[in-house]
């Protein structure tokens, strides 16, 4: 494998207060993961980052959450699937008209925070998004965990699924993520992650919490953009890829 | 004349607490003013009416708003325009991936509430919705009042400028419409509204409120659904065109 | 049992739009489940209706919910419980100073909606409402579901716990609600609710889905007043109440 | 003059998110206008901001705003008066509840943003602030710009009114602020703001834009948290005071 994606979490402003250095994080990735107003994001901010993705051609994806603007869309909201579907459809319909008018659109759907943990094992609310994309479009792709409920079913509704991997967190032997509860959830060693990192780009393996390997064959690596030293890690992520060979490219 | 547009604002229901009736109103009108979720109006309960207007061959339009669900979007907002025009092409597409998925699309825009009142006036505010609208598409008309400020400048920017009247709106003789402050701002009597809105679509002149005859030349009639009465207005309205033999016709 | 308190939910009007008829539930109620603002009711519809019922000796409760308003509080929503704590105090202040600008105050508190339907199980969010409550009084009770781990907390708080029964919903023998999922969950006939009503209030009973008869012991009686024939309903099981001699007195 | 108090506005973390670092601050001055959740502030976050408050013996004020979260309350509202005066007496209330859980309590009211700026000409709008302060307490001072509508209005309606000077604000020769419009609006010379802040706690003078001396008299002094290098600015504040031998003592 000569070649992955880098995606992040971008766009998130609310009422003017940046989340992130979103044109640093713009400058490491190839897709961009950008809020659609219902956890965060305004049209505003959204269209300043679109457009700061779009003159560096990087991939615009929507990441739609539930509408859930205090909680930062980080809680299980228990919907209706059918409000979910339709809540899924208006955000991707409001990001990809901005992108448009960027001259881009949206390329790939990942779910934010809570609504994506929901789609490991909730097949309700899955087949939700799965329905609220689909109504989108056919042809535009899920950004999802490996394993989930989710990856499955859209894969039966005739999408394509694109997984990834997390540069920064531990993974248990099992594949799932090492719970935040856990002490050693995140890898907060640079010189850890650049390691992960091209592990999992160059052999599609990453060494679990218990030092066994384990095949994650990601097509794309999530790195943060929001927390403290968030955008030096990234730089330093992006730059070990660029120094073992691998072209850092989007999916889409 | 022999035909004529009638539009209402639909899709308004918050929190799944119905505001009007909207089937009802969908058998009356040609064109639909749908809520896109500023002032009010759920991606479900949007979602619920753009299905049953496509069903009945009714044209969408987005009425976006001030991103006001506290005051209804009946409040001016001091808003900057940058950020205005970035909510107007927010909404509108939000709308139109609904809609689309329903068969249909947004075929005009018009805003909602103290937007367009401030429309008459504002020019920053015009322009922004302007600007919003031209990000989506520069096929799609705006449905205003005549004489606005944003008429002028949409017909500036190469739109198209849809003009509307109001059935059961009481006109001065200058064509600005009596505030609703005085006591006579509303017709409400139902044979008299009939006759206004016949003599709007046969002769495009309305009485005004002095007993002169005023020029108005709509293309569309405006009706409205959420107050008491307002379906049993609707109804006689509709039935009066039909009568005389006026065919209520999308202007799109 | 010669007096019982009768409950509804009020003050749930959102941007404008009315939910329900407060004025005419206010006249036969003791006690109103007054709307905070985190999932219905505006600060200027609150303070009427606690006007209202102020000026009809009505005792104001307080009736805070989980922050959803495009959900209506009805969705489960995955809270931390320190968030919860917050928010249920924040919510009975604002209503207390709105109730003591109209010569009354929050005398006890109902929670609502999904966060009500929390408390019959969920010991986590249940406690967090008791911590919110006695972060503002230790004197003012809480008005439960008999039965639900909240009323176990509150009594161990040292809190007083008012039950309560719902005049139109069926009970399984266990004393639990029968879902709105089937048919008979909700008993429509007026007569049969009248009955009922008066059971409750003399016997401290009701006869279960099965027809055995249940002990409920309530100390209010919860009618609605948002739901078609809802006035109907309250001004029947009102005067129901009155012919049986039955007083309707707030509890507080 | 020996003493005077220092405000600044905290509590306007959004979502979790912080704007400002509210503890550094809060070592810097003897007033804390604590936002209220209308346009920042979440019931956990202002909790947080009001117990290290509390704990510092920094009294607490409310800082009411407009109900415009996605403007950070910045923006003009057009709202009728009895809708705002309500929502300011919300906002009191919901913040003293959590005031009084943490031993303290609002012991004044600072309008924030567009609300406060509004003050200085719009007499609807002063007067519903008014209303609503009254509604909660009639002891309770407003903390104002002097010269303001709503200053004048206060003392009308028998409230103690607070008057502020900024730090790093430059001063119209008649007292009026420089238009944020203007290159030389905001003081960031730190000594130079030290020198201003000296003088208007010391002499109860500023020197103006023109560089004439004016006259502010005022009782507090408002230092910003929220902007780059704030923090260093406040504390640089805070030492020049200390250093002038001036106590650094809230009004209340």
């Amino acid at each position: 494998m000569s070649s992955i994606d880098v995606n992040s979490d971008l766009g998130e402003s609310v009422a003017g207060i940046p989340v992130g250095d979103d044109e640093a994080i713009l400058d490491v990735v190839s897709s961009a993961n950008v809020a659609c107003g219902f956890h965060a994001g305004s049209p505003h901010g959204i269209s300043a980052t679109v457009s700061q993705a779009a003159a560096r051609g990087v991939t615009i994806g929507a990441h739609p959450a539930y509408n859930d603007p205090s909680g930062f869309g980080r809680r299980f909201i228990d919907y209706d699937p059918k409000q979910l579907a339709d809540e899924v459809l208006y955000q991707i319909g409001a990001l990809d008209a901005i992108a448009r008018s960027h001259g881009s659109e949206v390329r790939y759907v990942k779910p934010h925070g809570a609504l994506y943990n929901a789609l490991v094992r909730n097949a309700e609310h899955a087949q939700a998004v799965i329905d609220g994309l689909r109504a989108f479009s056919r042809s535009v792709p899920l950004l999802l965990l490996p394993g989930s409920i989710a990856a499955e079913l859209a894969v039966k509704a005739g999408l394509q699924v694109i997984t990834e991997a997390f540069a920064d967190r531990n993974y248990n032997p099992d594949g799932t993520l090492v719970s935040r509860s856990e002490d050693d959830a995140v890898v907060t060693d640079i010189d850890a992650v650049r390691s992960r990192v091209i592990e999992m780009a160059t052999s599609g393996t990453v060494t679990a919490r218990d030092g066994s390997t384990l095949r994650v064959d990601a097509q794309s690596i999530c790195v943060h953009g929001d927390s403290p030293g968030a955008v030096e890690m990234a730089k330093a992520i992006r730059e070990a890829l660029d120094e073992a060979g691998v072209s850092v490219t989007s999916f889409a």
